[in-house]
């Protein structure tokens, strides 16, 4: 089976995404999209783009996005870059700001797909264990020589660092360069991307799948020094030219132009996660305090593998993460006010059989 | 500016595609694109999928766009691989078949791309010369010990290698993995996808952004051997879960669900082709035998990169290489009859001036 594969192709532990079952219909609150929708006015976009233009490649620098974003965000043009989806967006910055024989960092629980991209490209890597309250302590985070990786809010805590400590690690750490996921940052935390002219070294990364309901669309943007920017097109245009089509341009540029709608949608998931937390402390479990569209939550009896495959059979999908770490805990996404109660009833009935 | 690069994007040289200027409106036979855009039943396709479930993310595993490519193609599911268009197939391709120090070779005369994953995946290469006629000696491809690629039809010359060719280069090649970049397969030539149950050392790869007019869209295939594609899956796995979005995938689909369509559009593009070829001998064109939906053409007495600036000038736009080996050569894409009709005028009025 193998004896074609490359030493690196057989060497590698791939990332593995939560599962997308399709026996029967869950409530699937096990990979963090959005419950609502993205904006009408992007399916409307999206609609208007479908026609013989397809037949042509795309604009490879996609300009038109990358003008939408600099506009939204603020920033300037050569401080964007624009790849599929957020985890593509990593994995050419694992390339281009890191060198194999150099330690990269990262907290010892955090986003797994980190220690994969490591692997793919040959990178060493030590991790930096959280405290008992899954706060990230920044010290720690210094010891790596070759860069450090962050996801603000961290994943899948749901727990945000203040910008006081980012600005700490930042200044510690002028010679690599520091990545800041913040995948999550619109449902807590504050944003890093006001330190992008102060830091050369500071890269952002967002994603289009989280608050803007575009999972399915692929768009990840990152933020930085244009010196930054310039190194991530190199190795994407090293690798394949054109990686969003031209309907995820249009769908990007759409979802930038209406804050408005995305806003609404912002508040009923933090409005929904608020009462939900309320209903599972009330309930025995423990929940960090979440800066993010899921929370992170353990039973003082009920052991969380337990409880995920009670929640399965009963067509309620969440994440249990089968490592030693967490593993009496589990990843619950914020959906619909319906679903959440169906979860907690799904939660009393097996607890009273408890 | 390049203070914080890994040495590997400092020392890459990326591709560089045709050109897609803004300015104004070109004839735009530069990219071999397809003159005629999709299937109609692909637009309703896209438009179906454009709704509320863009928020969910895509089919990691692409399961029913292999579908219907195990039934288009007729071979198994297992055989088959998913990517963001061809480029990114032939991405993870070199990653997961070739290692460092052992040579993979291929044409001096090619695809340009596959230097740039040489450099990216810091692999050796070498690369065999073809004849004056552009033809490539299998003799030649046989020499290195790492791996053999080869674009049949080649690139850009748009000249095909017959199958039996390439069933000498695969008896003579059991150790090694043979990847036959099969872009332009359509307009001529036999695919060797019929070869892939004996050869498990095999693998083809194809693209919808030609003969299916989605370049827009980025759909690539691989067929080869279940271990093959495994290979490809834990790469893949290993970079980003999901590089093909929602409404790639149902564009896809469709695309492989109405062959009719594109046989119609195909068989256009081949009696252009063939008028256009003509028109260019009685005008003292050199050009290649053509399988593809591009011509490859010198003229006896007006210099390459003269034509392509004039030609430029006057609105249209084909693909000149700064590439010694060919540059008296220019590679000009199949478009609509009109559009070739004022490509061959233009030409008459240049020669007037010559």
């Amino acid at each position: 089976m193998k004896k074609y594969w490359s030493r690196l192709a057989a060497g590698l532990v791939p990332y593995v995404p939560g599962e997308q079952p399709k026996d029967k219909k869950y409530i699937k609150l096990n990979t963090n999209e959005n419950p609502y929708g993205p904006s009408p006015k992007v399916l409307e976009a999206v609609r208007q783009a479908t026609d013989d233009m397809l037949r042509l490649y795309p604009d490879p620098s996609c300009s038109a996005l990358i003008d939408a974003a600099a506009e939204s965000y603020g920033v300037g043009r050569d401080q964007i870059f624009a790849g599929n989806g957020s985890d593509e967006v990593l994995a050419f910055a694992f390339m281009a700001f890191f060198d194999p024989g150099r330690r990269i960092i990262f907290p010892n629980i955090t986003y797994s797909f980190y220690p994969v991209y490591a692997l793919l490209f040959n990178l060493d890597y030590v991790t930096t264990p959280l405290d008992s309250e899954f706060n990230i302590p920044t010290e720690g985070l210094m010891k790596g020589s070759g860069g450090i990786v962050l996801a603000n809010p961290n994943a899948p805590t749901g727990k945000a660092m203040p910008l006081s400590a980012i600005r700490g690690i930042l200044d510690a750490s002028p010679d690599k360069v520091v990545i800041v996921d913040e995948a999550y940052i619109d449902y807590g935390g504050e944003s890093a991307i006001g330190l992008i002219n102060k830091y050369p070294n500071l890269l952002v990364i967002h994603t289009f799948s989280k608050s803007r309901a575009l999972a399915g669309m692929r768009i990840g943007l990152a933020f930085g020094d244009s010196g930054l920017i310039q190194a991530l097109e190199n190795v994407k245009n090293s690798f394949n030219s054109y990686t969003l089509d031209r309907l995820a341009i249009a769908a990007g540029i759409a979802a930038l132009q209406d804050p408005e709608y995305y806003r609404g949608t912002l508040q009923r998931v933090l409005a929904t996660r608020e009462k939900f937390v309320n209903d599972l402390r009330e309930r025995d479990f423990y929940v960090t305090d979440s800066s993010a569209n899921f929370v992170f939550v353990s039973h003082k009896t009920i052991r969380a593998e337990e409880l995920f495959k009670r929640l399965r059979q009963a067509g309620i999908l969440v994440r249990y993460f089968r490592d030693p770490l967490i593993d009496n805990y589990l990843r619950i996404s914020i959906g619909k006010d319906e679903e959440m109660k169906a979860l907690v009833e799904e939660i009393d009935r097996i607890r009273g059989r408890a």
